[in-house]
């Protein structure tokens, strides 16, 4: 049990609190108060707040490889580099790198992560070492166009059926975008989703050019042929969503489709819009913050994905109140959940949801002044890194004192360093 | 002496070298290749890069008791809470916010700042105990328009007079802007900096309010009407500078104006524009990056100042090439030595500059893959504040291990909470 946090609940009524959290096979089972002490061990949480781990709603983690390895050009250009580089890995380097980007998320805060790959078999089993939460969807494109060995469909149901139910693993089919994926490619893996009961997740309009593209070839925008082609419906992520007509907004409400907003990746790659999250947001649609991958973003950190989407919203709307600083922790954690379609386990700190928290230090100097009123808009606004103290995830401490519990980080560094060198030098 | 560290040199032809980099009387005497080691203190750097200490040109140090105080509110909002919440300070709160604020900018790698307040003695003082290297402005109003006690130009000629030459102060004065300043207000900044020798730092058409009402006062431009009335020169500069014409830059680059862009505050106070920076860099104008304060930004790093420059223009202008990761290290580096005239002393690490330096840790997640060719990007891009290991003012450690070396961050901490206290209650 953590003990005397100042704590960010997170729940319907956004409370903070002071007082104990208790923590019972995995899940709350007090919160605010005084917790009856017997049984638990306790973390003195003096000076520290208690906060929903964040939601990362989408990244690419094995390519943290790849970091810096196309800084500065488009998502065409980006791309052109990523795919021949993409095509030359292996098993064992996309778990080294996974690992990397696992740990990096760890010690920004976050505990559960949306990741669209292929090899997730090698990225399930680096989370499970070093203990994050991870929804992995296994990248489905048309069979022609797959650098994959085997049909992408079938690979996705065979790691369905390895991962489901196995450790703190869900994983699902992740069909990468309309422009790889032909209507029988998307309704493929809207079957497999349903028969299997897992989620769906997909690119979506992130650049003009695939936009004008589809509406090239097939004469209607992305979000309206997906919706007419029956692919659309609940449990669906779609990352991204920048260009999005008014239509397609109500579209994706009416579905419950959610949206993975991920601004520093859209900026970083100059894709020119801006995500019309406002407007998503007021018409039902539930919206995410996603990192996308340390190759366009380029680090993992949920803090910064807070302040880059509230700055850009901002910016974009001239209006200083949108996006305000409980919003923005909103999209990292409960809305975050709510993507997920795991709103009941996730995304709060309350009796019943799984004990997913992060303690931050309030004497940090990004964290000043310490003011309980103020706590909220420092995690969104100014909060470093190396505020975040200890992460748990389901109760179980993964981070402690800004060091990873499970393996040292030294051993994952190296692993990492040594499978970017051919990646790197192949280039 | 720094030995076998990657040395991000910042020199004219932005060479990054492997070697030591040795320090005598506070200069650098080597850099590169093996020096010579007699009577030298060797810092093993192996594994770390040493960069030149960033530059931030444009704060208000002491605010940082103000982080969180009015967020999500635009311009107008934030100055009608933050003006009262400025009548009421005293000289010891300042001081304790400084030293909070300069704290905060040494554990990010900031070795020197501008700033423009009052009670600038107090903010001199907190630099000089935690040892950055400071350039204050004071600030100068209309008498009629003051808070402080006395005649504001007067004030600032007796403060330039108390600290010219003393330790690693740099006095200078600063007419607050346009809408608290007359044509007698600046003019005697001017004949005060012109007698004095010093800098003048004000702020220059931030949100489109103060340039309309400007305008429709005077008939003119800000710009156009500060060159008229004789106020323009070298050794001015010009913090936002985000709502410029075309004409406006030219005049800029033909006085020799500087130009402070401070992007997460401009974001955050939804001043709607954006700086030009592409064309005033382009048209010749030196451009620094500043912080603006923590009440608007809200952290003092200028490491997410760089970042966030990034971004916003390559969205801006719909070009991922638009600021690349080199042009904003300069900015953050030899280009703020520019603005403040002491390209010979600062912004570089090369034979006979100011041994003013970050060692950045290769070893930190945020900073993989550590291969010397994404160095330059990885600080630019992904670096958090966690990897600027140590930090060095005039050759003298300032940070050691993410320690402040002159004062315990927990007497800073204490001091600074204990003056917040009265100002957030009497909001």
């Amino acid at each position: 049990m953590f003990r005397d946090a100042w704590i960010i609940t997170q729940g319907p009524e956004r409370r903070v609190v002071r007082g104990d959290a208790r923590v019972d096979e995995g899940r709350f089972t007090s919160v605010g108060g005084r917790a009856r002490t017997e049984g638990a061990t306790i973390v003195e949480a003096d000076g520290l707040a208690l906060v929903p781990g964040f939601i990362n709603t989408h990244t690419h983690v094995a390519m943290t490889l790849l970091r810096g390895l196309v800084d500065d050009r488009d998502l065409a250009g980006f791309l052109e580099v990523l795919f021949q580089v993409d095509a030359r890995r292996t098993e064992a380097d996309v778990e080294a790198g996974a690992a990397a980007g696992v740990a990096e998320m760890l010690l920004s805060g976050t505990t559960s992560y949306l990741d669209l790959y292929y090899f997730e078999d090698a990225i399930a089993r680096a989370s499970e070492r070093l203990g994050i939460r991870s929804f992995l969807g296994w990248a489905v494109v048309d069979p022609e166009l797959t650098t994959q060995k085997g049909a992408p469909l079938e690979n996705a149901r065979a790691f369905i059926e390895r991962w489901k139910g196995r450790g703190r693993v869900t994983p699902l089919v992740a069909p990468q975008g309309v422009y790889v994926c032909n209507k029988e490619t998307w309704l493929g893996a809207r079957a497999l989703a349903d028969a299997a009961g897992t989620l769906c997740h997909f690119h979506l309009s992130e650049t003009r050019k695939e936009v004008h593209e589809h509406e090239a070839r097939t004469g209607r925008r992305p979000v309206v042929w997906l919706d007419e082609i029956g692919f659309l419906g609940p449990r669906n992520i779609a990352a991204h969503g920048v260009w999005l007509t008014r239509r397609e907004i109500e579209i994706l409400a009416a579905r419950t489709v959610a949206v993975a907003h991920c601004p520093n990746s859209n900026l970083k790659l100059a894709t020119g819009g801006v995500s019309p999250v406002v407007e998503l947001r007021a018409a039902g649609v539930t919206v995410g913050l996603g990192t996308d991958s340390a190759a366009s973003n380029n680090a993992l950190s949920m803090l910064r994905e807070m302040h880059t989407a509230g700055l850009l919203q901002k910016h974009h709307l001239w209006d200083a109140a949108a996006l305000p600083a409980q919003t923005l922790l909103d999209m990292a954690t409960i809305e975050g959940a709510k993507a997920l379609g795991r709103e009941k386990d996730l995304g709060s700190i309350e009796v019943g949801k799984l004990a997913d928290a992060v303690l931050v230090r309030l004497d940090h100097p990004t964290m000043l002044p310490a003011r309980a009123e103020a706590i909220v808009g420092h995690i969104a606004y100014s909060a470093s890194e190396e505020a975040i103290d200890s992460v748990y995830v389901g109760g179980e401490c993964m981070v402690r004192g800004r060091t990873l519990v499970r393996e040292p980080w030294s051993d994952v560094r190296r692993a990492a360093e040594q499978a970017a060198g051919p990646l790197w030098e192949s280039k």
